[in-house]
C-alpha cells in the first residue's frame, strides 16, 4: 500500500507522542517535529505508510537518546492481557464455534487499548468485539486454508496484542508447525521476543523476528530463515495495519486481521473505518 | 501566543482540508503537504499558531490557484445562521439576563459547527451552549467595562458566526459607537467584509478589515484606520482562537470571547478543553 495524504499528520502526531512519553519538554518537541517535517518535506509517495510511521519513530529515538521510548507501556499491555488470558480461553471454551471467537479475540488484540479497558470486564470486552461489524470476512476461504495448512506463518503486531494471539493460536494448534514474527529491535509498541515470550507465545510457536526496527515488514530484507520460511509456509497470517501496509502489494496469498483504525488504510479496503477485516488478498 | 508542538499537526491537517475542499486529488495534496512542511522544518518556535495556520492556508491557496477556497462554506454558514437569527433574538427578548444570553450567543457562534447542527432546532443549539462549561468568566469587569464604554471594537471571526455576533451587538448598542473587523482578504472560513455585509453587521456597525489575508490580526501592520480606532477604543472584544493568539500579549486591555477548541489554546489559558471563556487579560 502507498501512503496517503492523512499519514503526514498522523505520523508527525505519533512522533509528537513519543517525544512526549520520553518525558522531553515543549522546546525539545518543536526541534524534533522540526526533523520530521524536513524529512518529510521529501517524502516519496511510493513509500508506504508503515515507512512513514517508521521514519517519525526513528528520528524521535534518535534525538530523544532513548531507543525503547514504549517500554513501560508495553509491559503495562502485556500485563494487562496476561489478566484477561483465563477468562478468554474460558470463553473459547464455552462457544459455539470456537474456530471464530478464537479469531475473533485475536482481532480483538488489535482492537482494544488495554489502557482504557484494564478495569472493564472481559465480557463487556467480547460484546464490544461481537457487536463491530465486519468490513471483509473471508471466512469460507479462511477456514478451508486454515484446514489444510500444515506450516503456519504468522505475523504480530503489538505488545499485549500478543496474548490475544496466543489464544487464537492455541485454538488452531492441531499439530501444526507456527512460526510467529516480532520486531528485532524497537518500534512504537510493537512486540519484540520479550513480549511474546512474556505472552506465551514460545510454549505454541517458533519466534523469529522482521530483523529490522520498523513498522511492519520487508520479507526482502528480512532474515535468511524468515525468507525461508515465507516460502515453505502454507498458511500466512498478517495481524494488523503496518503489516497490511507493508504486505498488502505481495504476489503471495495471506490473510489480513486487522481493524481497519484509520481513514487511509480504510479506504484502501474499501471498508467503514473502524470495520474488522478478515481478507485474503487475491481472493 | 507562542506556538506549541500540536500546531505542527493541525495547520498540515488543515491544508489537506482545504486541498479536498479545492477539489485537488491525492497526488496534488501530497506535493501541497511537502511543501508545508518544507516550511515547517524551518518554522520558527516564536510564531504565533496563527502564524503557522496562515502559512500552511497560504501555501494551499497559492498551489491550488484558488484565493478563496471556503467561498460557498462560508455562504453557506451565513444562510444557516441567518435562519437562525430570528430565533435567536427572540431568545434573548425572553431571557432573564439579556446581555448574558445575547454573549452566550456570541460565543455560540464560535461553538457552532453550523453544518453540522442545520437540522436542530435552535433550542437545541442554546441547551447545548448552556451547558457548556465556563472555563474564565471575567463577568463583573465585563459588564463593567461594557457599561462605561463609547467607543466599542470588536474583532470578527469567522463566517456564519458574524450573525450571532450581530445578535450581541444589537443587545449592546445602545448609543455607542461600533467598529467590526473583519479580515480584508480570504484566509481560511474567515468572514470578510461580505460576509458582515450579509450578516447585517453594517446595519449597527462601521466595519473595517485588517488589511491582510491572516489568521488573526496584527494592529501593528494593520491600516491607519484600525491603528487609530484601536487607540480610541474604550472597550476591545476579540472573538476566537485566531484572534487570541494573536493578541494576547498586547499591553492593552482586551476580552477574549472563544472557545477553547484545541490542547494548545486551552493549555495556555489554563482551562480544560472545550471550555467557553470570557476573559480579561491583565485581570
Amino acid at each position: 500500500m502507498k501512503a496517503q495524504a492523512e499519514c503526514f499528520e498522523c505520523n508527525i502526531r505519533q512522533a509528537l507522542e513519543a517525544v512526549e512519553k520520553a518525558g522531553k519538554d515543549r522546546h525539545f518537541a518543536w526541534q524534533v517535529l522540526q526533523q520530521v517535517c524536513k524529512n518529510y518535506s521529501q517524502a516519496d509517495s511510493n513509500w508506504t505508510p508503515a515507512f512513514m510511521t517508521t521514519v517519525a519513530h526513528r528520528i524521535t529515538q534518535e534525538m530523544v537518546g532513548i531507543q525503547d521510548i514504549f517500554y513501560e507501556e508495553k509491559k503495562y499491555y502485556n500485563r494487562m492481557a496476561l489478566e484477561l488470558y483465563p477468562q478468554l480461553k474460558e470463553y473459547v471454551e464455552k462457544s459455539n464455534n470456537r474456530l471464530e471467537t478464537a479469531l475473533r479475540i485475536a482481532i480483538a488484540g488489535n482492537i482494544i487499548d488495554l489502557g482504557v479497558y484494564k478495569e472493564v470486564k472481559v465480557n463487556e470486552i467480547l460484546y464490544q468485539i461481537e457487536h463491530i461489524p465486519w468490513g471483509i470476512y473471508d471466512w469460507e476461504d479462511f477456514q478451508t486454508d486454515l484446514h489444510s495448512s500444515k506450516i503456519l506463518l504468522y505475523i504480530g503486531d503489538n505488545a499485549g496484542e500478543v496474548v490475544f494471539d496466543r489464544v487464537f493460536l492455541e485454538e488452531i494448534n492441531q499439530g501444526r508447525q507456527i512460526y510467529f514474527i516480532v520486531k528485532e529491535k524497537p518500534i512504537s509498541n510493537d512486540a519484540l521476543r520479550e513480549d511474546a515470550i512474556e505472552a506465551g507465545i514460545d510454549k505454541i510457536a517458533t519466534i523469529l523476528t522482521t530483523g529490522q526496527g520498523e513498522i511492519g515488514i520487508d520479507i526482502n530484507r528480512a532474515p535468511q530463515e524468515v525468507q525461508e520460511v515465507w516460502k515453505r509456509a502454507d498458511c500466512i497470517l498478517s495481524k494488523g495495519q503496518g503489516n497490511f501496509e507493508t504486505l498488502s502489494d505481495r504476489p503471495e496469498s495471506i490473510y489480513f486481521l486487522l481493524k481497519a483504525k484509520c481513514k487511509a488504510v480504510s479506504r484502501e479496503l474499501g471498508v467503514e473505518q473502524g470495520a474488522l477485516v478478515l481478507k485474503k488478498n487475491h481472493s
